[in-house]
């Protein structure tokens, strides 16, 4: 079959592969129909991510139809479509009991790192049951595959670890695709105000048609300053939520929460960020961290078929997976693509 | 009256004052019959208060009688015995209506503070009604000196934020009075372990007599591997309460807690901290910070009063007013004299 | 002043009546611009409310400004624009400081009640601190009249005591007013589904244009059956709204909680129920009832102020005040009037 | 092997059956050591549980080791010391990922119930890796037969469900095992009282040692009035817990829960109750159900090895396999015999 192969840093080929084997008795082999290319992926390419050793097939998101299953399988049979989770989660040990699927002591996010994922014609799914979702009959298979991650990434690790709530003013740091996945479940909540900050004026653009009610380019080094004073009367914001992860996007969030409020980090840090316990001491505020748990899938599959997001929206590009290179290329050069999340399809 | 009164960096003196009189309608006059000295008035007096100008009588911790009410308190009259809450709140503004009492419109830490405070004869209170608590007959009003701030603030801003459980473990980062009343508190909810960190060999051994199940001299450099590796088998702690206030156990508290735990800041910092996003953002944790509200002082009481918690234990030395400046001393240098909390008695 | 006086089972008329005036120190006297008439209204009118005597004025919802203030008032003066809530909160007491306003020992539910109402041209709000709210400049206040109760009523006692959720499923018994609210506020939380039941057509098609997703007619006696069965998979719902008070409808939503569900009582029992304990016992589920505290008044004024919700959709018909009697005939025959709320203006 | 088998109502006999086998890959085979009666068997043996038939091994407690295991089983293998949960959870289904163990689509309580349960010497478990817990080394496993069904019984449907909270007021209704397993881990969260109703002053007595703050006879009619009266002065309690399963006790949780307190039912109920809605519908309250989950069995267990709570107090008598119809007759006849739980050795 056909796979996209890591082979170091900066390098990736369209290899041919053989088809993934059963191995364990909770295993199942998905036709992979189509899949997409995360951040994650990017910073594999730059050889940031130790876990991802040169030869793996890359990716953690897709939908696709059961090709074979192992025989502890039970929710699962050859030709049911399904949705790919990018945490593999046993179901079974401590971490999974508690809804912490990232933890798994036999899984988590190790699909497209520790063993080959998506981006390839069929992948080989640990802990099947648990790890893959059936999608509904006449479901838009395509928009699914934003659920795969970046929806539920957006939605657990920003929205309801931010505790966005009716009424409640927020700000989204970052507006590529993970913060406008975050803009978009934001809205389940009604708050009274997001606004979304990012240095990329057509992203502020995209995200006002996604529901922001403000947008605040911070090029001019006065975001602060704006969200605090004018759109906040001086209080600043009930939420925060760091979609970037770099020091200068967490600082900001430290400048605008408002006493009582929560900073919520979704972006992956590759460095330490200065904290600043001499005033927040006594800002009553919370930080909180998480790698997606995906614990919210079912609920999220549930406010698609329900038409309360669209998650085609965040859609901008289509591949055959001949074209799997140009879709690389065009979704690392998102400022000049204005790409946001590419679908690639396999058939 | 005789006040004990800050007179600028290491000044302090008792001194003839005037005894103060009602000004707003909801104001009370207490006469007070013991206070304590918090760590944060020896902050004062090294000048690192900016908000506390010379001239303030100090303290914000007491009991007492009320001597005199204005027009608008109903829930008090002259002769009533009062615990003063270290935190006045006036029971209307949008965070006294949300429980943050410590971020009050006209109120918050205020007491010996901004106004002048309970280390004197008598005290003005605003807002009584909703800042004073009735004492109840019998109680032992001595050991309810410490439900003015120190046992609300070792459970609210450690024990409630770092969400203590039946079964969990704990790390308490700093054995002094307010490690210590975390540690008394976080009994409350039955947890499995409480490792208590300390340099000094007195403090944890006196934890280890309030119910610490194992303490740590961080003096070797090894805290964070002894608790990480020893004592909770390669996990860490679900929770790891800092009642420090510097870097250094900020950063240890970092080391230890476990996937999905809480760090749940007390101390009272001077210097930003480096937060270590680098690991951390996937590790789902919480970090939370918080001025005591003082909201769980009715139920602290009930617990006194039920003896589920005994506070006098914090109690170790006892003075009368006349040896004022004794006390300071005596608690300035805890480390020789053993000193936890000190009582003053007025009479 | 004119008034509308309740003058025993049966009896009401528009009198002649003094103006209030000043009583306690936190009082504040309004002069109502708006009010209107709630199904609480009608109970008192059938000599159902023991607690309302002859010659009390009607009235616990309505705008107006404020005309004058006890001394001990500080958040309004004279000429500010104000929302009165149905319930009066001292702000100090237990209930109060736990946000149980309802249960206020020296307020709740008491105007138009225990002490004269807004169906007047003038009020008495006691503890006019924590019992009015702030008009913002440019708001409609007409709509307004509806978050002196029913929105929130509809949303505290239904939509958050029912745990609304992302991706729920919810039923509705009763289309009225208070059902309608709930419908209206459950939507801040974009569930799944929302399922309307009534006996009345006009109703359920009202129902239809704010958002349920589903109406059953009751009338045939099937409405559990469709519900269950067809509706929700056999499952059930995650919430049952019961928004009548009557037997027949408790009954109901105890036949269509789904396992691990919540059944919310809103309406206004005057029998008791069966509670189906021999099957229910083990179906992990929830009861919940509450007289409404109005806590979440600030946040409903954001979601009005956001657009988040319009509730001048409730309002189906406008009355000056000199047309009240007309106003309460209207009000009364609903079903044929078509009537949800109806506003009545002083001026 | 020997084991206990139901022949219908009334009937009971020791019987000579064969030893069960692996028939899904997640089973496992567990050979008992130790096991009990629970009131449900008393239940069965009435013939009020129709999903148990004639011919069925009774039982769903115990300690044993594991004799074999199905493919699928990844977290046993023979040897291994383990407790067998009364509720068998397969971790995959939508319940069982919810923490809703007791609705399993391929469990629940069927132990015992609708497969052959532990009153045996050996006994197929299905879901094994998620249905059993591994025994710490050293522990008491006769005391962890408390584990399997009493304690998480009384801890998750009565203490977690009535919110027992430091400092609040707590009733227990019925002071037989499943109620004194409230009381024990009620105080895991140190309410400042626990009162104790029953009819038997035995019991009464035993909860007096087991840590109740009062009892109270109810046989004088007059229990609502002295606890509501005499014990809380008016109020109430905050939480209710019903662990008898008759209209006449749940009647009294209702008179004495205080206005924002809660009611969580744990008796198993055989006919419907009234609900007086007519004067509940203001008072705030919940009402909770819940058929256990043993969602905390890893939590208790780790509250048993800290010393936290001691679950043998509640092993009255020991009997060997052999004298199995002893230990229900004993058993059977409590009020005479005393006795709280029975253990029976196999060995």
């Amino acid at each position: 079959m056909k796979a996209l192969v890591y082979h170091g840093p900066g390098k990736k080929t369209l290899d041919d592969r053989p088809k993934p084997e059963i191995r364990d008795p909770g295993d199942a082999i998905v036709r992979v129909t189509k899949t997409t290319i995360c951040g994650t992926d990017l910073h594999i390419l730059k050889g940031d991510v130790p876990t991802c050793t040169p030869g793996r097939i890359l990716g953690h998101e897709g939908v696709g139809i059961v090709d074979a299953v192992g025989p502890a399988v039970t929710a699962f049979k050859p030709g049911d479509h399904v949705l790919i989770s990018c945490i593999s989660s046993c179901g079974k040990c401590t971490y999974c009991r508690r809804g912490m699927y990232s933890h798994c002591e036999s899984g988590g996010w190790i699909l497209g790192n520790e063993i080959d994922g998506t981006q390839a014609e069929y992948v080989r799914t640990p802990h099947a049951d648990t790890s893959l979702y059936p999608i509904p009959a006449g479901a838009d298979e395509e928009a699914l595959v934003m659920l795969s991650d970046i929806l539920p990434t957006g939605f657990e690790c920003g929205v309801l670890n931010g505790k966005v709530a009716p009424g409640s003013t927020v700000a989204i740091v970052g507006a590529g695709p993970i913060g406008l996945a975050a803009l978009l479940t934001a809205q389940f909540y009604s708050p009274a105000e997001i606004i979304m900050v990012d240095l990329d004026d057509n992203r502020l653009e995209v995200a006002r048609m996604f529901g922001a009610t403000s947008t605040v380019n911070s090029a001019d080094g006065k975001a602060a300053e704006t969200i605090k004073r004018r759109l906040t009367g001086g209080v600043g914001v009930d939420t925060a939520i760091e979609a970037v992860g770099i020091p200068a996007t967490f600082e900001l969030c430290q400048e605008i929460v408002a006493p009582g409020g929560t900073i919520a980090n979704v972006g992956v840090h590759g460095a330490k960020v200065d904290l600043h316990l001499e005033t927040l001491w006594a800002q009553n505020i919370a930080i909180t961290t998480r790698l997606v748990d995906t614990v919210t899938t079912p609920m999220l599959l549930k406010t698609v078929q329900s038409k309360k997001i669209e998650p085609a929206r965040l859609i901008t590009h289509r591949f055959s997976f001949n074209q799997m290179l140009d879709a690389y290329d065009t979704f690392s050069r998102a400022a000049a693509t204005r790409a946001l999340k590419v679908v690639i399809s396999m058939t």
